[in-house]
């Protein structure tokens, strides 16, 4: 089910620069017993990004209206209340040039998928992962935005097809861990949490956020630093983050395994309530 | 006028990974008097970047054919026979989530556009460029690719409106000197020729590797080398190249002037032969 402009559809203009470029940005939400879950802070990370590339943000009711009825259509329809709703916001049309249009218009496409399914239950079991070959490259203008240019998680996530890995580490082109592919990554040393900063590369998560603000609220020491592979591999706890999968513990990473921690665990059951807290009013 | 999978057709499908994750490759053509030029240039690169991506190319005698009904469709229906062909191929649709499928179906789409005006005759007269805040990420990975991710190009040209400047000198991330927003960058110094290492960041043009070539037969002395931006001002010719604009000597930069010198004009004739003897045989 995809609504582009307010209207069912599932093609888009080939001029529009979102295919052309990639000139555009999106959002990744989960709707939980019908509920948008976090869609306050997911829409104000889209205008955050719309600014940064200079798009005129569409209207944050209209978005809200379009994603409501988004998640009236996945209760009366799918088989199961909870989905995911995936909302683009490209530059709209214009020419064949990078340069963007004076007045250009937005398109807003917002799109309803199933529940991802996943054959273990990798929340309470917790995943392994693997470090990539394919790097983040460094850019400060772009860094945090969840813009349209994913190549390089696409070719990070195309290094491996073992079913046994859930997730790969991705490292930036200096060497510094950053995040997961599809994830943040977090970890814990001598009771302290820590996650990558993002000033140069990788995307800012919702859930990340969440985190961080969780983190203070539990009286845990938190710190965003640079991170090298050998802070990473000598952690106590570590886990990834995103707002479909919350937070998945990790047991393994190559040959080094980690315990699931009491952190992990308390940001776990922490998180279910902010998200249980957080949905939307409509 | 556009083919996609070879019907004609203005829309893509939404779920097509070009839209989702900028997940392709494309070129752009220049086409005079009804001929495709360095069309075999074009789909060997089509091909290495289809390669690197691992997406699978589409038929070169396929592309050939459409590309040919482009140029036969561009002599009866616009008003010159000069023209831009955009060729696009994409990973085709495939899930939400950057793992590509196993078999995804590459969608081609083919696209030509009238030939862009200038003002003024650029070729001859030169043009002025600036220096670009917004930089090029380095990544090994990806650099080298005409691949779809292209907002640093979008930022960077937006950070002008100025019609008096035609160009821009975009810096990678280490602040060394690479390329044009949409053009190759060479610069004579003391009768040698020398351009960026595109080994880090930046797009392989096929017009700058025909100036290589032609460098080689014209005895002019030629290096490849990282350039910084006092190498660049240094310069005693400076010239930006692509498919479409051919050679446009720079006459400045910010606030530094260049003469447009000998070897500027001689490159710009060879070319000018090269295109000739080059055309498609359709």
């Amino acid at each position: 089910m995809i609504w582009v402009n307010g209207e069912h559809e599932n093609t888009i203009i080939i001029a529009d620069r979102g295919l052309q470029y990639g000139d555009g940005v999106f959002e990744t939400i989960a709707v939980m017993d019908g509920n948008p879950l976090l869609l306050g802070q997911h829409l104000d990370r889209l205008q955050s990004g719309c600014q940064a590339l200079a798009i005129s943000c569409p209207d944050r009711a209209l978005l809200i209206s379009e994603i409501a009825s988004c998640c009236r259509h996945a209760a009366q329809h799918l088989n199961s209340s909870n989905a995911v709703i995936k909302v683009i916001v490209t530059r709209g049309q214009g020419g064949r040039g990078y340069r963007p249009p004076v007045q250009a218009t937005p398109t807003r496409i917002v799109s309803l998928h199933p529940w991802p399914t996943t054959p273990k239950n990798y929340t309470v079991e917790g995943i392994a992962m693997r470090f990539c070959q394919t790097r983040l490259g460094i850019n400060p203008s772009l860094a945090g935005i969840k813009h349209l240019n994913r190549l390089e998680q696409v070719l990070a996530r195309a290094e491996w097809d073992d079913p046994d890995i859930q997730e790969g580490v991705m490292l930036d082109t200096n060497g510094q861990v950053i995040e997961g592919t599809m994830s943040n990554l977090f970890y814990v040393k001598a009771n302290s949490l820590y996650t990558a900063c993002l000033k140069q590369a990788g995307i800012a998560g919702i859930v990340r956020q969440q985190l961080i603000n969780l983190a203070h609220i539990q009286g845990h020491s938190f710190t965003e630093q640079p991170v090298t592979q050998e802070m990473l591999l000598a952690a106590d706890e570590i886990f990834v983050s995103n707002s479909i999968i919350g937070i998945w513990p990790v047991r393994q990473i190559g040959q080094h395994h980690f315990a699931i921690g009491p952190i992990t665990r308390q940001l776990q059951a922490g998180l279910m309530q902010v998200m249980r807290g957080n949905r939307c009013a409509n």
